[in-house]
């Protein structure tokens, strides 16, 4: 057993050696759902005050509104109930780190993690690669605030979302631990 | 303001107020990810021991291991330098109280909450639905052991995936929190 396996079942074994939330509903009890970034530096648990059963959380690399995001949050408030979205990216985001070319470009060397240094990414795998790479579009971001806006936006316009649900948009400091309000997101997120 | 968005940043002033994370590195420090789902009872950082910095976590409706996640997984390993992953499922998932054609006949009808009694899903909302509904994949689980066994070998299966990132597959219990292995999963997510 690898090394992380055995921490984290030790560490779930701690966890479920006091646990008292067996009995918590399905839906969520405060009625909202968070989208934000996978990044390791983020626990939206601590950063928006969430114990067990409050909040739907839905993560992805940038905490882009994909169509999976979208899939998520339509179930989370048609069939689940929450009535208030959350749209948080972050400072220092990876996503700002590369384009899809560089992307598909590195994947095609190699699979294997890449570095970065001051004068950009390198492949260091012994590959092979694979061309599957510039199939995918990776969502990446050049400006955090444009990002939070282009999501909030893209959230808004579904068709499948209700015109009544006020969908906030924030940027979370990684230095600092604070949620930072994007207006034009607040704006764009507005009840219609 | 509304309430819940008052409640939220309270908490984060206070999470704010005692930061001391402001100097944690972008790529995980113990390099793995979790992919799980947004249920609200869920906090992975709890129930797999994570402090912020620590590693990448994914969530969608069902932790299912779509597109969207697999994109987040190949950016996690490929960029920042995940070396394990975890598939995380739970029990009693809303995603296994639907269908696709139930999701879409609901929405169909309005896209406001829905209720569900001992006789399944009735729609309440005033309408006007959508019929867009039809057109998404919801990607509903029958069975938790199932969709972990399929999710794993999805991910093992791509080819972005590297074939010696493990992937390890476990069902979250809700009622006493603890993290139940799925010996199919395992067995489907080894290293090749």
């Amino acid at each position: 057993m690898s090394k992380i396996l055995t921490e984290v079942l030790s560490a779930n074994q701690g966890y479920a050696s006091t646990f008292d939330k067996g009995h918590l509903p399905l839906p969520p009890a405060r009625g909202f759902a968070i989208l934000t970034c996978m990044d390791a530096r983020l626990d939206p648990a601590k950063y928006a005050g969430l114990s067990e059963g409050d909040a739907h959380v839905t993560r992805n690399a940038g905490g882009r509104a994909s169509d999976d995001a979208i899939r998520s949050l339509v179930i989370s408030h048609k069939l689940l109930g929450t009535q208030e979205w959350f749209v948080i990216h972050h400072t220092d985001c990876g996503m700002e780190l590369f384009t899809n070319d560089i992307m598909a470009d590195l994947l095609g060397q190699s699979l294997d993690t890449a570095t970065i240094d001051a004068s950009g990414w390198h492949d260091v795998g012994k590959g092979p690669g694979s061309a599957d790479g510039k199939y995918i579009n990776w969502l990446t971001i050049k400006n955090q605030e444009q990002s939070v806006v282009e999501d909030v936006l893209r959230i808004r316009n579904h068709s499948l979302v209700p015109k009544y649900i006020p969908i906030y948009g924030f940027i979370y400091d990684v230095k600092t631990g604070k949620l930072v309000e994007v207006p034009d997101a607040m704006k764009a997120g507005s009840p219609l």
